[in-house]
């Protein structure tokens, strides 16, 4: 099956319409937050506040960490491949870059939008970088295997069910989620492997030797798993309430990444017959104790509780690279590239969990009074809501989001199926020189495998 | 043309003699600031504010992204050359060194001294990184063409001509310029494409082979493009008016560089037959969004304000690399390593443009009475002064920018034309071994090319 | 001399004993520090402060750029040698992992026990990151030569050792150290200093070949150390009292590492014959200020006393590089790997120094009356203290770390020394591959050495 992956103006037009229409609509809707906007001096006089009460500098740390973890930390998560580094920095960039615009538009209307105008602040950045999140997450499920405008095409839809679904959780269920295990992680890993799934590719053993690392693109992976992991962090603690609420996020998350560090390694080192460590553990097991307090960081979950999740996670995770990551391929026609499944999928799944537990065990006596209307929100309409019924809607918002990706999942990847969108044929994948200008290489192939297999499809 | 590039005593005399003369100068001159100073805490008792009132807790975190900017961001993004990494990030952070030390002298003693002593906070430092950043971007003109003396050499002129020229605009014409479209980067850029004229070596295609990059290479290049584009929100925020002013700056930069991105990979791909993407542009065009909102940033450009420029940006920078630097190195004997021109030169001059427009066009009804006078600084000496006459002087402020540069560029340019700072000869242009100590490659060279041109000349 | 390095079950038992023991002792043990429970809100409410003023807003940015110091900076440091760049960085990781958690239980028990429970804020985590600190510095001495196992063990060790001795000198003592040049430098220092002495290899020789650098090694190092150079003003800050204190320490911070770069390149040119520079002089030297004012950075050291340690620190420890490490090597039998005695053992030591003589010529003159007081805690029973006698504890505080240092790293060595826990032998020491799963290289060597050294010992 040899399609076009000639992209000169498909990708160009993509592109520019879609930037074009991000101004259009940009310039429609969208405005400053009172933080941010010149009127601001105004107020404050009359509120006489400092001017560090602006939610700037409650927030704007954070926001930078996240940031990194979006453009760094995933794009760079991805280089492990020996000839796709390019791709997987360049395309990572890409669709964020989009992404984030398209999800201050979406996430604004359901949340940031009144009288006429979506008021935007550093708070929506932090968000939109999320809802990106989960689209970096869904894309290591097919990198390699699509072009830059499937990428774009996803990101569209893939935000724009991310908003729906956010809204539904956040806004209609009540259900907390500040570090978006649900939101981002279950949702962004089962839409992705759904659409990898429509996508598959019988016949992508053809260039199953550029899956495989070398020496350099291994390190090369590892400052983006060492970013992430430093920084999730913040991620987990960013758009939570001020105060003890991101405070404990951030010891929460800290705690269960140390403890999932050293649960990976041991079953990466014991499942293997000579003991050795293998990389893609390293490089992703040790995150998923992040993934799996994203719900419960922000709240009493205790550091021996963050210990034990993250405990819990580096076991599953590893395990489920080394045993169900194959059955999924095998069996399931599932092509998961860089095992979102074992590092979003399941911890994710394992986040929402926890959460649902964590909350439905509140009490006054754990959280105080104030600390339990504050930290769940039990006022206004949740005025007569308990800890136990959170729990539910906790356990509730995990469905829906299920079944919005593997839905949402299914009708994208059937869009992405359609043969015009330049995707490359099953043995020139996992190979940059599709799409990008690449140096020449000396004669001797030394480093990178015989690119003869490369046959650029021309129509 | 054979000179001698053995540094051993002048690049070791050259850099004791400037670190002796800035001990002697900062113990002469240099104290803390009150924030700074242990005599802070009497100052707090008396006007009883919070301890998080010290500047420190404003700036800080903007300041720590901007340094890695200057030190990762710029001495990576020049790693792309093949044979040339160790210098790019090796000399960058040697002239960057020195360079914040003589910023914190110069820009001192016209914005920060009294009584006799300059008093140094976390503003001096964010500004000397500032400064030292717009010698970054000249060293991107030259870059692999001069040795470390001669980097050390122009940055002593250079900081001290920025900081002539950012004292005529910011103190003599008042003119506001919190992310340097005008100081940074137009003045780096057209100083540096001085330089690299003056400096034009006719024989450089004898070391062509080398002025390519190799696969990993780019992908380190890749390391400095992220964190330049990451941070670049804080750049242009990090010395804003505290509040709204650093908040809008945020988000502004953020929105710019986004659209930047879009437009940038279209037209990379518009311009390539196959439609593949060039990695230089990836590396550079993307970041053109951040220099044009260099000025503007901290007004009220508006969301879609912003956007339209990062999106011309993307276009004019891409169009820059593939016509105008083979038409300035052919036709003009300008040989910019870097494109520097079409990263920092033209978005710089965009930069001012949009920022001259944008305070002409302020209203009260925009910012709101004190919101303009606290903008503008419209008080004080300025009070009878309006939106449209600040406008004007934005305008003369990138004149005399440019005349600055091209001045200054000239007589720092012959300067460094004499025979006798160790710079390599042409055959030897782009290689790290004329002043590093290499590992020794083994027998074949397939990663590297030939070394066979390399002569280090001994006198 | 043949060891078994399958470390099949060593490894995955040593971590999961270790991690359930956390896990168990957290639970006992641990809860949050009042700025981070849910009772904050009714606390709060009680004393009308701010959100902002929970310690979270104080420290969190410095905390997050402490964590990347540890992970990426220390990580990618040691990724320098050719084939260990997975264990640099793997092994870094895992120890880390492990060390902060250990840290928190350690550090808590002396400084944040009350009413049965440590309680945990975020000066905890920095100080968890600290003490790991030390750790790195050590790993630094015996790269290449130890398996993960033993790694851990000293873990363990290093930090209940380290913990001791920082409660003697900040409690017992009372002497002054937010930045560690005693507690975290000279003590990590001459504690690896001590065991690689006690493991010393004769037969290290064999695998010389792998102990170099190749080119792109090299560059993975750079973004350790620039990590490490950009983030130690954060280093420095993070513990200091609020306000002016951790306002001065990142300025003097910043100061001595910048001049700590201009006397390295200097030394390293000149030491050279052909005047060339040497990578692992810029890779570590540069560093070697910010070691040095670990102590004084918090006190009135002044910028140009900044600048003057700066100053000999990059001398010393080059010209250490140059003719010290040899000499140890050779004549002491020990084989420090990175040359940590020149990078943290020696300025280590001049910081303690500093420390000491600043902290004696402490004046009210110069601190202002509560200056001097909050400075060094003169209240309470200190209250009839002078700067003189601060000074001498100071110094006291040097010679209780060097002692506990060399004692304890004589032991933990000796522990180490049991030929049980899967040490390489020493013609497999600095290679990946005994402990990891590595590509499969392609026939031509080119990039890395033969590796028909590497025997895998089976037992």
């Amino acid at each position: 099956m040899v399609w076009n992956t000639n992209l000169r103006w498909r990708l160009p037009v993509t592109c520019l319409l879609l930037q074009v229409a991000m101004v259009v609509l940009f310039g429609v809707f969208v405005r400053y937050e009172a933080d941010a906007d010149a009127h601001w001096a105004d107020n404050k006089a009359q509120h006489n506040t400092s001017d560090l009460e602006n939610e700037f500098y409650y927030r704007y740390p954070s926001f930078q960490d996240v940031h990194v973890m979006i453009f760094v930390g995933f794009g760079f998560l991805m280089t492990f491949l020996q000839r796709y580094g390019y791709s997987s920095v360049g395309f990572n960039f890409l669709l964020a870059a989009f992404g984030i615009q398209w999800a201050l538009l979406m996430q604004g209307w359901f949340h940031s939008y009144h009288e006429g105008y979506i008021h935007v602040g550093v708070e929506n950045l932090i968000n939109a970088d999320f809802c990106v999140g989960s689209v970096c997450v869904a894309f290591g499920a097919i990198l390699g295997k699509v072009s830059p405008v499937q990428l774009l095409i996803m990101t569209l839809f893939q935000v724009t069910l991310f908003s729906v679904n956010e809204y539904i959780l956040l806004s209609l269920l009540e259900v907390k989620d500040a570090g978006g295990s649900m939101t981002i992680h279950t949702f962004g890993a089962y839409f992705g492997l759904t659409v990898t799934w429509i996508l598959y590719r019988p016949g992508l053993h053809q260039s199953k030797e550029r899956q495989k690392a070398v020496y350099h693109s291994d390190l090369f992976a590892m400052i983006g798993t060492l970013f992430l992991w430093m920084y999730w962090p913040s991620f987990n603690s960013a758009v939570s309430n001020h105060g003890d609420a991101q405070h404990r996020a951030a010891i929460n998350t800290y705690c269960s990444l140390a403890a999932c560090v050293l649960t990976s390694v041991a079953l990466s080192s014991a499942l293997h017959k000579k003991g050795k460590l293998d990389m893609v553990h390293i490089q992703n097991a040790t995150l998923a104790g992040g993934v799996a307090v994203g719900t419960a960081a922000e709240m009493m979950l205790m550091p021996y509780g963050s210990l034990i999740v993250g405990f819990i996670c580096g076991i599953v995770s590893t395990l489920g690279f080394v045993y169900l990551t194959p059955f999924l391929e095998a069996r399931l026609r599932i092509q998961d590239t860089c095992g979102i499944h074992n590092l979003h999928g399941i911890p994710g799944i394992i986040g929402a969990i926890v959460g649902a537990v964590t909350a439905s065990c509140a009490t006054t006596d754990v959280y105080g009074i104030n600390g339990l209307a504050l930290a769940f929100g039990f006022d206004g309409f949740k005025t007569n809501w308990n800890a136990s019924m959170q729990g539910k809607f906790q356990a509730a918002g995990l469905f829906v989001s299920l079944a919005m990706a593997l839905v949402g999942g299914g009708i994208v990847g059937i869009i992405l199926k359609l043969p015009v969108w330049g995707q490359p044929a099953d043995e020139n994948c996992f190979e940059d020189s599709v799409y990008w200008e690449t140096p020449e290489e000396p004669k001797s192939t030394v480093l990178y495998p015989e690119d003869s297999t490369l046959k650029p499809a021309e129509p």
